[in-house]
């Protein structure tokens, strides 16, 4: 205000006429979110070009300005743009795609085949219009970006006229934009030089996360970022698995780690913030990082919750973002603001906590200050850009007003109004929004677009999805092989026959043997056609039955049916797709989705043999969980032809003899229903 | 739909018409909420009088059915009016009145000083308008509400359109509408006998809570909720303080005390029950009652977070409420749904928890069930009243819709539609928001009828609060007395002659002697005229200094500044306000919110004296915190008039004579600063 007295007053002795603004906005109440939080009722700003150049009441800034544009914002608050300070905004195209699952179970069964298929140049483009359609809409003047081809986001981020952070996304594994780390730095160093000294777009490097990032990616991440002095903008300590990892593997929760990559000496936005202790947070403090606070994203996939009052308590400066709209769904910082304002609350247990001032303050301009933006954008000063925006007060849901206390406005804000209120928006003294209505962007064709593209991307994965496999063989590193093998079982009260025959050298050579227990859990579905998924535990236990450390996973599809069958109750059965398991039974179980679970738990000796110098493998179990009496004894081998079969079928007949086992002792029908194993 | 289709069929045969509606909204994705949760893909529901005659597809129901009106809803959701299960609707006029306080303070300092001055019929009517106006804009159709005058805020329900269960709020305390319970329960029997055979209107018995009713409110309560058949609306467990309570005073949690007093005899509509047992949820499912789940409240209250999961795990209708616009600060359903949601991902730790489905389902089906209006409401099934809301699906914000898995309609609505994207809202067959528009009420006349009443408590208020005591008048049960004391004040080494002067009987007879620990709390204000707020919470000790079970808290407001100053430092104060102290120093930390505070703690031994037959209090101090080395002490006396203080000055120069206190030792200016205390 100082500033603005003397300069007008300056002009009017030069030429004894008003100063000119392009735009005045006046008659609303003014947040200006400056330092000293100045609340101006019946307040006005007034902008040149792409700046603030007076901020004051409306009779101040009437006498003073003389402007092409005067705006009435009667019964309106007139705010600072607000800051979405964390997003994926291309992944609009992927809001609602499969939600209400673990981040794994969404990351790798849905997200990343999704991506891996179809982000290009054009979705992102698409993508990113889409969502600066909805941000502008939401009274959202600055976001900060992490995806790939931020080249081309960019590119659309200025075509909306909006000012943001973009930061390429660098990993150590193949990306949509790049088959290798090396080329995304590569890029993102091509990116950095087309785009920094843009008005509206301040580049950035992007390392996905310090698990994602080796200590080379992130040193040379760093080293990019201080040759152009731009901001890292990170992934920090989102889930508590991560950060128990990285204690195990580095000695040192995340933030010492990344510090140790030489990340803290950077301008750095640290997304998420969740699991971090008092040391981490106060060396953040010291680095002057900026962290930003994304509680419905936390909330939905169930990450945590920020310690967001802590944070701000010592000073650190706290943004807040709605994260990508694909876990969100939406990217909303109304309701992201008010649910800060919550969030802080009920898991602090204090009702003063986090009131809806400080709240708003992230939203505006300590979220400008946490993407090391404070100078430019975030409070309503003169000498700042021109990014503000209107909200109406006066809607049956904010009413009434009450005014003995100016700052039951950061309450209305906060608690009551939607992002629906919002009336314009303004991003560096350019109209985006004007009374409701896009003033850079087609909706209606950036909608039927993204439509298009979702028809697409629902065709893909109905293809993929269409049955279990395909939906085993979606979340990859399935072999697609198919065996056969003939195969009997029995239910016996003792094996020691059994034990005799194989442990004489005169009628059979074990190749090997082993024992484990064996932790199955059976995934059943609608329709037989779907067969069952298998997820095989086995725990190798030593001479004694006690457990070593050697264990392994496996997953396999069983067919729906035996392909065949023979004399005595064996089958032919054509088996199977396996896999590696390298997820929880839990993420298997989100993902598939079956209708019935089954668990067996067995004690299983299994033999390798050679009999008749044909290869044959004799197991045989104890269940342990459903417990049942007696033995189970299997006998299998695998063939390769129907004739091989037939002769394998022989050879089986004459092995049971030599048991002793029965007819009646065999397992077939009964199988499936009792153990439901095979 | 078997259903329909045999009634239409039969008509079909009998004249070869197509059957008649009143109503036929087509072209839209109806998501039904019936038992098997069928989503029709370009469906349509005819709707004749009240009900709803006919769901299926577009094209069946274009065959089937004929309508004077057929609205298109293609992009659009059809879907249950939702149910808001637990609000207090009048208070929207007190929205935003003050915020982010605890519930002690924003009850008594603010909520119930306006109730008291400003609840009449009128308000209710009004406030139940403008309620009425935000909730049907929100895709509400049912309310169930507690509060007073339910009569008025029947009348104006009906005036807007909609279905509620009214509860007419019965507690122990003098309420706006009635001076005893006893004329509560009066209106109420009345109240129900005048409203329940209404189409539109539950009227109900609203126990405001098992702590403000004692058994025989709670039973008189059960025995008219029983004789009408009409439910008990009431607050349970919504502080895990007031389990604790019912733990102490009844030896058992809240949920066995109210079923002691046959509260689960009764159609129960229970809100919050955030700190419950297993046991008890399972009381309440056995009892058929409905649990109604306030996320936005509860965690702005930070009274916790009900075990929602659980609840539905074992079946128990949960419904969803904003709870009152108080406290929320509005009556978004979109909000509350999507939050419900999120929190109890949050909260378990599991992202899987309460899916959008379930989630959708508390604010529709199962909401009415939990209401005990199961049969009326929350589903579109042929048979039930027309409560209908369109909800557009083709926006920004809400864009793509992927198709693939029909289900993935409930996430749009739970995680990415909002209230302001209702377009069409039908209730028991009547329009009530069309495109946009209320039909039933006129929103600008109320909105300023709202703010005429927001600028009237804002002068009661400010009147009430203008200075420091007004705001300490304002909680009440302080007493506006003045008295007038001298006082001199000395920082000694030693206090053995004082000792020893006191203990001869021959200098002055002991009258009564104490000691004690104090703990003062001084909080301070810009600008001394608002003097000081003094907390003082008295430990009594024994004559070992030990303590004892007895204490004592009082607020004192100390006026500004000494009123006069004598020879030797003795002033006169002008004093002071004095009230018991029922709150801790937090309440009155949050509810006075100082500039500055400071904490003393003392040990003090306290001597009434007579002195040449006068009245003295001797305080001999030693200040363990901040600790200061030595000890301090006082003489004072009350005073009444001009001569009285001087003669008292006089006593009090020769008694500091006498116990050997020279003037060097005497405290006055420094004794604010030093210890803020006096």
């Amino acid at each position: 205000m100082e500033e603005t007295r003397q300069s007008t007053i300056m002009i009017a002795e030069e030429n004894l006429l008003k100063a000119t603004a392009d735009i005045i906005l006046t008659g609303g109440i003014v947040v200006t979110m400056d330092e000293a939080r100045r609340i101006i009722e019946n307040g006005a700003v007034a902008i040149k070009g792409d700046q603030i150049i007076a901020v004051g009441t409306a009779d101040q800034i009437k006498e003073e300005y003389e402007a092409t544009e005067v705006v009435a914002c009667t019964g309106r608050a007139i705010i600072p743009g607000m800051v979405n300070a964390h997003t994926h905004a291309p992944m609009t195209l992927l809001r609602g795609l499969a939600d209400d699952l673990r981040l794994d179970v969404w990351l790798m069964g849905y997200v990343m085949p999704v991506e891996r298929e179809f982000v290009t140049p054009e979705f992102v483009t698409l993508g990113t219009k889409l969502a600066c359609a909805e941000m502008i809409r939401s009274g959202i003047t600055t976001f900060c970006d992490m995806y790939y081809y931020e080249d081309d986001v960019a590119q659309a981020t200025v075509e909306a006229g909006m000012r943001a952070i973009l930061a390429e996304t660098i990993l150590k594994f193949p990306t949509p934009d790049a088959p290798s780390y090396e080329i995304s730095l590569a890029y993102c160093r091509e990116f950095i030089q087309r785009w920094k000294d843009h008005p509206l777009i301040v580049p950035g490097v992007g390392p996905h996360a310090h698990y994602t990032c080796p200590p080379e990616i992130l040193t040379a991440c760093v080293a990019l970022a201080l040759e152009f002095d731009v901001p890292i903008h990170t992934h920090v300590s989102e889930t508590a698995l991560e950060v128990e990892n990285s204690r195990t593997e580095h000695d040192m929760p995340v933030v010492p780690w990344i510090r140790k990559q030489g990340v803290l000496d950077t301008k750095l936005i640290a997304a998420h913030c969740i699991h971090l202790d008092e040391g981490e947070i106060r060396s953040l403090l010291h680095a002057g990082a900026g962290v930003i606070h994304n509680p419905t994203s936390n909330l939905k996939l169930a990450s945590g919750v920020a310690p967001i009052q802590r944070m701000l308590e010592i000073g650190l400066n706290v943004g807040i973002g709605t994260d990508g709209p694909a876990s969100n769904n939406d990217l909303d910082m109304f309701e992201e603001t008010r649910l800060a304002a919550l969030v802080a609350k009920g898991f602090s247990g204090s009702p003063t906590a986090v009131p809806a001032k400080d709240a708003f303050a992230m939203a505006t301009c300590m979220g400008a200050k946490a993407l090391h933006l404070g100078d430019l954008t975030g409070s309503l000063e003169v000498g700042k850009r021109a990014d503000l925006v209107v909200v109406e007060l006066d809607l049956a849901h904010n009413t009434p007003r009450f005014q003995r206390n100016p700052e039951a406005v950061y309450s209305q804000l906060v608690y009551a109004s939607k992002s629906s209120d919002v009336r314009h928006v303004l991003c560096n003294g350019q109209w985006l929004l004007r009374e409701g209505e896009l003033q850079t962007l087609d909706e209606s064709s950036l909608k039927q677009q993204a439509q298009a593209i979702a028809g697409k991307i629902d065709r893909f994965l109905e293809a993929r999805e269409g049955d279990v496999l395909s939906k085993l063989v979606a979340i990859g590193g399935l072999a697609q092989e198919e065996s056969f093998e003939v195969q009997v079982k029995a239910q016996l009260d003792d094996i020691s026959k059994i034990l005799a025959f194989v442990s004489d050298a005169d009628n059979v050579k074990i190749t090997k043997s082993s024992r484990y227990r064996q932790y199955d859990t059976y995934f059943g579905f609608v329709g037989r056609e779907s067969g069952q998924v298998r997820i095989r535990e086995d725990l190798y236990l030593d001479n004694q039955d006690r457990p070593t450390p050697h264990t392994r996973t496996r997953l396999t599809l069983i067919g729906p049916a035996h392909e065949r069958e023979f004399t005595h109750s064996i089958v032919l059965n054509r088996s199977r797709f396996t896999a590696k398991g390298t997820q929880s039974v839990r993420f298997y179980r989100e993902y598939f989705q079956p209708i019935t679970i089954h668990e067996i738990t067995k004690l299983r000796y299994r033999y390798r043999i050679l009999y008749q110098e044909t290869d044959f493998a004799i197991n045989l179990d104890r269940i342990l969980e459903p417990f049942q009496l007696g033995y189970f004894v299997e006998i299998k081998s695998r063939t390769w032809s129907q004739s091989d079969a037939e002769k394998k079928v022989a050879l089986i007949s004459t092995l049971l003899r030599r048991l002793g086992i029965e007819d009646s002792q065999l397992l077939k029908q009964e199988y499936d229903n009792l153990l439901t194993s095979s």
